[in-house]
C-alpha cells in the first residue's frame, strides 16, 4: 500500500533515524529521498540518499554492515522516520563505532563514551 | 567550554533526536540554530528552532511538557545530536502520544502502536 510522506517540506529529503531494535540505541541518522525509501521498503536493507554523493546509497555496500529493517515509524507529520534495525557487524559508524553518537558534550568539551567495534582503516580500504 | 558544530551543513540548522533517557524511545525530532542549542545548554530544557514559526521554542512553553535534558549526544559528523531527556508529561508529541512516531509502516498502510497520553484538545486551548 502507498504511504505517502512529506519528502517536500525539506527539498526532497526526510531525515532517518536508525535505532538498535534490541537495545534501543540511536545508531545514525540520514536521509531519504522517495527512490530510496522505495528501495528500502522492498530489500529490507537500510538504503538512504548521500548529500554528499548526491545518489542513492545501501547503508554497508562497502563496510558490509547492512541495516536489515524490520520496523518502519512515521512520526505525526509524515516527514521524519525512525527504522529499528538489525546492525550487520555491530557497529554502524564509519569511525568504527556501534553508533555515530560515541561522543557526549561535558562542561570541558566532548568526551567519547562508546567502544570502537573496528579499525575504519581495514573497512574502508 | 565551547562545542563547535557544524551548523552550515543544513542551512544554519541541525537536526535534534529526543530519546526518553530511561526507555531509550526516540520521542521527537526537532531542529537547533547556534542559538536554540546555547540556550538548551544553558537551560537544560529542550529548546528548538521552529521551522515554520521561524523562531525559538522552548519544548513545553504552551503544553508544559517540558524536556529536561540529561545528556546530550554529538555525531561523527557534528551535524546531528541525540539528547537524552526526561519528558514531562509523559508525551512529546503535540497529538497526544508519547513518541511523535506512534504509527507504524504496514504492508496494509500506517499502523496506530502507540497509546494516546493526553486529549490535544484539552492541552493546547
Amino acid at each position: 500500500m502507498m504511504i505517502q510522506l512529506d519528502f517536500e517540506k525539506s527539498g526532497g529529503l526526510i531525515p532517518v533515524i536508525a535505532q538498535d531494535i534490541q537495545t534501543g540505541e540511536v545508531l545514525m541518522l540520514a536521509y531519504m529521498n522517495q527512490a530510496a525509501f522505495d528501495q528500502t521498503l522492498k530489500t529490507k536493507k537500510a538504503t538512504y540518499y548521500s548529500r554528499s554523493r548526491k545518489k542513492l546509497w545501501t547503508k554497508g555496500e562497502t563496510s558490509g554492515h547492512v541495516q536489515h529493517v524490520k520496523e518502519i515509524r512515521v512520526d505525526c507529520d509524515l516527514d521524519t522516520l525512525v527504522i529499528k534495525v538489525e546492525q550487520a557487524g555491530g557497529a554502524a559508524c564509519h569511525k568504527g563505532y556501534k553508533s555515530c553518537f560515541f561522543r557526549m558534550v561535558t562542561d570541558n568539551g566532548l568526551k567519547i563514551v562508546g567502544d570502537p567495534v573496528f579499525d575504519p582503516e581495514k573497512v574502508y580500504k
